[in-house]
């Protein structure tokens, strides 16, 4: 699960039950109807917007974006180099015999394997990309109309709790609880957008473009091993994915430029 | 008719209705004139932004987007697998005698079956498509500055009421349900932007786009009939239009390279 | 004059004043001064960020647009193949003759007619085109720009009201007065903003987009009768710029792709 | 100076003191520190956001626009006109010894009389265009900055007066003018974003791309002058450049088809 | 450190400060648990959106870009001709023993003594500008996000602290100062907000604009070398790269077009 995202949850809840629970009791903080009127019209306008499948698939997306944790580009840059090294030794037929975690790489494998050509690779596996992208996409979609959604509905709560309570102003006394009340769908609202579907929606966005700059290291490599490229030049071309704080991490290599002139040589 | 929508529309319209009768009498939520400033007021901007016809064509399409259920494109391909069939038995001509429910379909067929050489077969259906997606535009459109004009008319209203309400300020037990009629306006046109105009007008987008999808699967399949494609590669190549889900639902048939590289070699 | 816009700029006074006469006194509704602010400090704003001649010249486009009825599209296209007839019969210089009440369809024949060559036709007839839609981008942009500044000048005008009203809070009496004439501006700057400028802006984009159509067709034709092309295919090629529609309107015709073939063949 | 910038500076001054002194006293309307926090907090949010020389440099862009009187294209077409006359009859080496009021036309002459070759007047004068742009963007980025800073220390100078006023209502008497004083920094934010810093800004742009008109004008009479065409002929072409209301304005002269092939065969 | 932050920080400071001052007490305005929820929500909801390298390393970039001078780029050119001074005279070769302060100059002296081909260098160097320039956009889109995210947080807190209020009117005298702290929170989400992160945001766009303005002129200089253009021609065509101002700045040397035509003629 990424990290970042459980702190930001975590605390930023802490920091609203703080909030909350110095200025004193609590439950008045919490309040069904409210709620209800907040997430169900949040969700109901989304049905409106989207397809139901699309709905339902966004929530799929988003708790797979954050529990399945995301292989790190120098590990998958380490397996292509070594599939490289197995294939150079025992030939691209011996690749069948891997068994990488992800999918995507089984399926690059089973290609090089079966001996497509690399068109066809390259082609098939972009594909994929492309399709996962979309997947993505509408998720991020979907948690962004839910974000405007949210403070929409936050407002059309405390409207109808402001009509009832002006219209019913016999008791001073009850003004300001009844406000209180009112007030709480913005509230709702407004934690709802900004701090769950505005959020999510970018961390989507960012964890897509990781996703895919994974899978481009995987695609490049594969072609790279069909080519029967050599691993280090391999490794070397792969490396250009990696920001230069990446590639920092690795004990500040220098990088030879000769060496790259050798892998674009190739 | 569209199940999301409709789901979306009822549960949306449950929550503003239960939000509304805990609190009270429903009775103070209904309130004629103002109804008519915001609906009456958005419609009379509506008319000053577009041409007559635009304003009720657009409703026209809003209605038939919701009540007309969209093909599967999966129906579609089958379909067309099938015309291909008949034409590869029976030659173009046959195809004449075919009856899909689809007017777009039986332009398509017609085409065929007169003999048309491909190139204008294509223009002409993707000529259609054009025309159908600038009519779906003109009706986002109308959704859309309707969406926008609502909350004006909202805040409109409210700014008449309390200017009513406070240069008359003498019965101090008069302001309270003075003031909750003048921010009823500004409840309407929150409600029908955001529960109506802009979610209608976002779910159009969908199906203007799922609208040609289904069209391009229709010029794409019937571009392989006129050309002789097998029936096998033709289902193949209109599947791409398909996403990965809708694939997946078919029994999780491996898509075999193979017969991709047969259908791009013909 | 536009209909459309007659009946939506009517309509929404009605609503308006429906509004403020069924809540008690209109009078309170006038206030000269807010007026002034309002609509003298829009007009102020527009003259800073505009040469004069463009604000000036905008309220003319604006008048001529809503004013001077559009010429129907099939209309139109009737006209030129008039014409094509009438060269096919007596020649180009018989169109010096003709006198159509447009002066850019009378500009066009005079070409045709003193024997311009085909290039030179279209380049001066396409220059008028991109001149006239300059001239009412300028108009879009005036109107544009008022809607902007109303609604911050009906803020500056309340605020003034506010402050005056609280650094004079002898007698409570007042209060209410004094705070609906504070709004009052507020009032003023959304209803010209959000009834008048926006809408007319929209508008004025919209007629620009009709008369760029009206006059390609014009500009189409006119190649066509130097061409000499026959009034039949002329007449289907000008139809391709009409919607759906406007060509159903004439009697369902089928429009045979063999017509269409030979005027692409000529 | 600007004539419309002039009328709109003026009269928006007197709607807003119109306003002020018809509601009383016009005293309480100004705060020195209300001002202060507002102005000098825009001014310090302008310099962290740019270069100092950039704010610096923008009031002077700003100022020079306004005091400085643009060249009438018209005049600068007849001056084009005048020096290809003379370059006709006494060479180009006479027009070292013209001396036109602007520097772009005095260098655009020295380079002529020095005999440079067409394609390198062309790039320096160009180059000489692109880089007054580019000033001039640096002015109008600098006035919108200031317009969207303005309202955003008008709020806070608001809040900081309404925390102060709150935690000490022990006078109900001082509430109404403490609350005024509060307001002031949200009118003063409003009226020198909306009346002086946006529209200025929008004004730049406009003069930014009338001289850019003005010297386009100066570089392709540079080059007509430099390729010899006759003055009649350069006149036609330079005119192009003109809107056509400018272009009435000579006595509506019918323009020549003939003439324009000429200047374009040459 | 870059002068108009720091007066821009300061002064902004000062303002804020003044008004609070003298307006009566500070301490009205320090609310530990207010603070906490602005910032510490704003951290949280920044965690959510970014990865945790990109929000610490955008701090860091930011205090760098603050407290390391940026070099002028007037300094670079005459660093790049008194390099191309040495290299004429004593070889490539001799550039290895130079030492420029600045990583990108060393790295590029260093490719040039070892004698890479012209497109390699160019490469290279165009990537490191490319990487730095990404790197920066992260800590641009961090202050950005985090500029969106504060006036939200200080609505939610202020939202908290009204309903708490509201719910327990039961002492009027408590209500002014309940209100006072609940607006805090708007307060510090509006300072932090407009007076600190989007200004620094915009900064660091200005800073990356000139950190890339300066590694250009290190490669076309790096690249001037290894061609082995005399000094003087390379001064000249780096010198396109300053301002007009900053050209000016240098005695207002007449740029010689001449001198311009040679270092194109090389």
């Amino acid at each position: 699960m990424d990290l970042a995202t459980v702190i930001g949850l975590v605390s930023g809840t802490i920091f609203i039950l703080m909030a909350i629970i110095l200025g004193g009791s609590a439950t008045i903080f919490i309040n069904v109807p409210s709620l209800l009127i907040v997430i169900g019209g949040t969700l109901a306008t989304t049905f409106i917007k989207f397809k139901m499948a699309d709905v339902l698939g966004s929530m799929n997306v988003a708790m797979k974006a954050f529990l399945v944790k995301m292989e790190d580009p120098q590990a998958i840059i380490a397996e292509m180099v070594a599939y490289t090294r197995i294939a150079k030794k025992e030939g691209l037929i011996a690749l069948e015999k891997e068994n990488p975690g992800d999918p995507f790489s089984t399926k690059a494998l089973r290609y090089l394997s079966d001996g497509y050509d690399e068109g066809l690779i390259e082609d098939m596996l972009n594909k994929d990309i492309r399709l996962t992208l979309q997947r993505h996409e509408i998720g991020q979609n979907v948690f962004k109309a839910m974000g405007d959604s949210a403070p929409a509905w936050g407002m059309i709560g405390t409207l109808i709790g402001l009509v009832q309570m002006l219209s019913a102003m016999d008791d001073p006394a009850s003004i300001g609880p009844a406000m209180a009340v009112a007030l709480l769908t913005t509230l709702y609202g407004a934690v709802i957008a900004n701090f769950f579907c505005m959020p999510i929606a970018d961390k989507l966005t960012l964890r897509s473009e990781q996703e895919k700059l994974n899978k481009s290291i995987i695609v490049e490599g594969a072609i790279g091993i069909n080519r029967g490229i050599s691993p280090m030049v391999l490794e070397e071309s792969l490396k250009i994915f990696l920001s230069p704080k990446e590639r920092d991490k690795e004990q500040e290599k220098v990088v030879e430029p000769k060496a790259a002139v050798e892998g674009a040589a190739n």
